[in-house]
């Protein structure tokens, strides 16, 4: 909590941010508190996301007996388990962060947070589009659903492209809270 | 004597800036000139590369006879070339913005560019990925190399790779200078 108090001055009122908070903050590096961000209910929700659909890709992936044979299956299997640890990880800051009622918003932590969503979202989607590749060649191209798990494999590329779509909302939430400190 | 004599008036004609908009006039929208940015030179070598990526890529898939068979290869000739088409309309107007000195750092010009860089750049993003994916598939896992072009499938999946780094940092710094007005 910062002592000094926010003092009303109507000279140097600033353009109001579209959304999240209306008050200027009272220190100069401090950023605005957006929802989503770091250190947020919109934060925790979207990483607790991110934890269920790469874990759901992880284990549907996981569960089918051959997706050793395919090198973008192994990779979607690593690149989810990656993220998985990752949004884990976040999310438990993030609970630290609520319940201790800790502000996370430092521009070091945002730009740590922005360079791991970053690497995470661009391998989980590679892992994803690389694994759709494959399985639309299986099941179109080839046409061969009779000897492999087309469904299991569409099910686990569809939660990976679910997983990267949770994932970039906080890459670009921390990137634009590092870019307009 | 003549009454209708033109008066010479120092103050209203300054010269144009020699080289870009060096002397930007004082105004509050005015964004910060970051090399690589839409009306910089930086920025119109990183489109030139891009354009020149991405025409290599297109090129090299289209000439294997084959690629209509795989719809991840169908995927990436249409990906490369609208990502051709993009980079090209770009980089006529930052030749333009070049040549008559003319700045491109509105918001409005910078969310329409940060926005078609998003999207063609995850578009030829996941089609590298996804011919990779295929690539690897029949080059380590089917080793049918013999009846395939693997040389060409890799290159032009590698130029595509190429291509998204070259988007990567238009995108960044569009979207840092969105935020950071």
């Amino acid at each position: 909590m910062s002592v000094s108090r926010p003092v009303v001055h109507p000279l140097e009122a600033p353009p109001p941010p579209p959304d999240g908070a209306a008050v200027a903050p009272p220190h100069r590096v401090r950023m605005k508190d957006v929802q989503g961000m770091p250190g947020t209910s919109g934060g925790l929700v979207l990483r607790v996301c991110q934890l269920i659909l790469s874990a759901v890709s992880l284990s549907v992936m996981a569960s089918t007996s051959d997706f050793p044979s395919v090198t973008a299956f192994r990779y979607l299997v690593a690149a989810v388990s990656l993220q998985s640890f990752w949004s884990l990880t976040l999310a438990v800051v993030d609970v630290y962060a609520l319940l201790v009622g800790r502000s996370l918003r430092s521009p070091r932590v945002a730009s740590l947070f922005t360079i791991g969503d970053g690497i995470t979202s661009t391998l989980t989607f590679a892992a994803a589009s690389a694994s759709a590749g494959i399985t639309v060649f299986i099941v179109n191209d080839l046409d061969r659903c009779d000897v492999n798990h087309c469904g299991r494999f569409t099910s686990a590329t569809f939660m990976a492209f679910m997983c990267w779509f949770a994932v970039s909302p906080s890459f670009l939430l921390n990137f634009w809270s590092l870019a307009s400190r």
